[in-house]
């Protein structure tokens, strides 16, 4: 059989391990598509520097807008992430009816639409598994074997480097600052932290699971988001002895009535028995909650070199199959164009402690301001006394426009000092 | 758009489930095939019963075999479970160029064989993700998202009632009967409830995995089968007490050459610790272990009416989008052709409860007789004395035959009254 030829993007820790494993599977993947898989060319920003993998030297171009457009190059894998030039070249490549694997979550939740656009009109398939959750097979069940039931929420740890942040703060009680430090001395984390924890990077693929679970689109500046770099070590230890531990939370979720989703990525308080609780270090878990098949949950690693590579082969088995086959796998399904409802919206929970003057009638003062506010009251401890008076209150269901300006009133009640800390809870509905 | 035509074999609990489905989305369905999906048929074995869903009186037939190779019909989607007639029909459908979707595991792991051929020779598609885990997507994963690794492991919990039976008996410490009432009771065990507590079932469901994980031919007869009717609540006290859980697994492994895999179904102790424990009730979760994408988890229910018919329904929207583009989707992947090993290759480690003497040199022996077949000891603990003696071994890892070498060894050696208690112990490694 005739190979297929396959350019590749970007040469750093994921595509190394991509050369490795084209090279060293090609038996098996040649087996599992039907002809062999040839590395014809990979884009690099500087030719001569040192690399992860051997690769052969006349393979190498800096000239990316050349390779993607060559006549003989029948698939291109994009992994050089960001918006520009990535999105550039896969859209020339797609327009020249080749099929694109891109790793790129960046870029396809800020442009998906503009992807999608060239790959119908270049009649490519534009495959994306990587983008969201590193190995962990995601999208491809979302897309296809959910496509018989309706998804009520997806409910996830997304980002690995907040993952092993905020699992470091609850298994040691270490500050945010030193967390963060760890995990940038063992690699988990970039110099850069600034994508991981202000949530940006788990936005872009909640965004991505958005757009794919309720068929519409969905982009990150829909995605409302609150990073975890104002969580301190009392939120986490407080959380901890309320039997609660603060994860960040990707959460897309049809409203009551079917008729919007809300997309949001926020640290939030799970109970210690939710299974997400118990998702440790760098690693990424994802509930799927639909009508007919329940609750499903998938766990893996979220990055690294290796597992996101395994998911862009898988992808690139999947779209050398469909090329040889003469077809297409399913494009964008964008049918149902559910409206993203804003976060005022999305119904949720708050856990708050507010300290508070120690004296009679606080209490019921502070019960009538939620009152007031149509916010229900789960439950309420008061800790401490004098001037350490807490109350701790944990909300019923409410919209997040109620609750925020239920917390807004509290902070002018002259009865509260102040309000010590607010957070979401989710998973024990 | 002509609508695509369906015919149903079956309408109990799963078959109700799949028309309520394809009458409640009708419009999503139509929408994310491309085309409206028509149920044209549904064969019944009588025609006058009453059952959970309306049927149109006109769609009900008892001639399954007309409805099959009616000219008018695309897809054929199977729920009758068993060997025959659900092979003739599903063998006389692909024959004919339909696409077939089914549920039916004990037909796959039997004779897939014929199934794949008559789908190959017909150019038609045979999907079956509802066969193993009910609602979680398994099949799909291992067979496309995994296609560019190489998976070394499967290690799942796939039998929801064993797992419902071996939690009630963990949880409660009810003997094996009482659980077992107590799950026919609730509906989780069936009145004869052989294929499931004699690990039948969970055999067809690992020839399945195994198969497509190894890109290898593996039939039921080909997987090693141990029940749990022979736990006892001693057992399960005695795991319990040394922080492990008893579960029937279902392991398919590559041999540590790679050139071979061992598939087996049996009752094994795993570390409370380890994910698996955590499986409560009637739940499924399946771990995967590939090289490139490390440990992957997947969790939900297993069976069940409405969770079963969302895999089909999945399948279905599939085979209806290949059949709209006029392709196919993967067919059997057996090019790799990995023999099957016995049990007695396989490497795995076991805990021994034995009932000795209580006198000098018991533990010496005992030692040496583990040595003799090449068997070394992680743990010994002794417990009790004098008539109560006993001593609980856990072994380091050896190849299955030895283990049963050194158990049988054992019981034939003087101070050893009885060998209380044998169980292979899984996960920790």
């Amino acid at each position: 059989m005739k190979p297929l030829k396959v350019a590749l993007l970007g040469c750093g820790v994921v595509g190394s391990q991509v050369i490795r494993l084209l090279d060293e599977q090609d038996g098996d993947l040649a087996a599992r598509v039907g002809a062999p898989l040839e590395l014809a060319g990979v884009a690099v920003r500087r030719l001569g520097r040192k690399r992860d993998v051997d690769v052969a030297p006349e393979l190498l171009t800096t000239d990316a807008e050349a390779l993607v457009t060559r006549d003989d190059i029948d698939i291109v894998v994009e992994v050089i992430g960001g918006i520009e030039p990535a999105r550039s070249l896969i859209v020339a490549a797609l327009n020249r009816g080749k099929s694109v694997v891109t790793a790129n979550k960046a870029l396809l939740a800020e442009d998906g639409a503009t992807l999608h656009e060239a790959a119908r009109a270049g009649n490519g398939d534009l495959y994306f598994e990587a983008s969201v959750a590193g190995a962990i097979p995601l999208l491809r069940p979302l897309r296809e074997s959910l496509a018989g039931d309706r998804v009520q929420r997806v409910l996830g740890i997304v980002n690995g480097t907040t993952n092993y942040i905020l699992d470091k703060m609850d298994s040691t009680g270490a500050s945010f600052t030193d967390a963060l430090e760890e995990a940038q001395t063992l690699g988990y984390a970039e110099a850069d932290p600034t994508a991981d924890v202000e949530g940006f990077d788990a936005a872009a693929k909640a965004a991505i699971l958005a757009g794919l679970a309720f068929h519409s689109r969905v982009t990150a500046a829909d995605v409302h988001r609150e990073g975890i770099t104002e969580i301190t070590a009392t939120d986490v230890a407080s959380a901890k002895a309320m039997g609660y531990v603060i994860k960040l939370l990707a959460i897309c979720a049809r409203s009551d009535d079917g008729r919007s989703v809300g997309v949001r990525v926020h640290p939030a308080m799970i109970p210690r028995t939710h299974p997400l609780a118990g998702v440790r270090e760098a690693y990424n878990a994802v509930f799927v909650e639909a009508e007919s098949a329940g609750q499903l949950m998938f766990y893996g690693k979220g990055a690294g070199g290796a597992p996101t590579a395994s998911a862009v082969l898988g992808d690139l088995v999947a779209v050398a199959r469909n090329r040889l086959a003469g077809t297409r796998g399913p494009e964008e399904s964008t049918y149902a164009s559910l409206r993203v409802h804003p976060m005022g919206e999305t119904v949720t929970r708050c856990h708050v402690a507010l300290d508070v003057a120690d004296k009679p009638g606080v209490l019921a003062r502070v019960a009538e301001l939620f009152a007031a506010h149509d916010v229900s009251i789960q439950t309420v401890r008061q800790e401490g006394h004098g001037d350490d008076a807490q109350l701790v209150i944990v909300t019923h269901r409410a919209t997040d426009a109620a609750l925020t300006a239920t917390m807004k009133a509290l902070r002018d009640l002259d009865i509260v000092r102040a309000v010590a800390s607010v957070m979401r809870v989710e998973g024990d509905d």
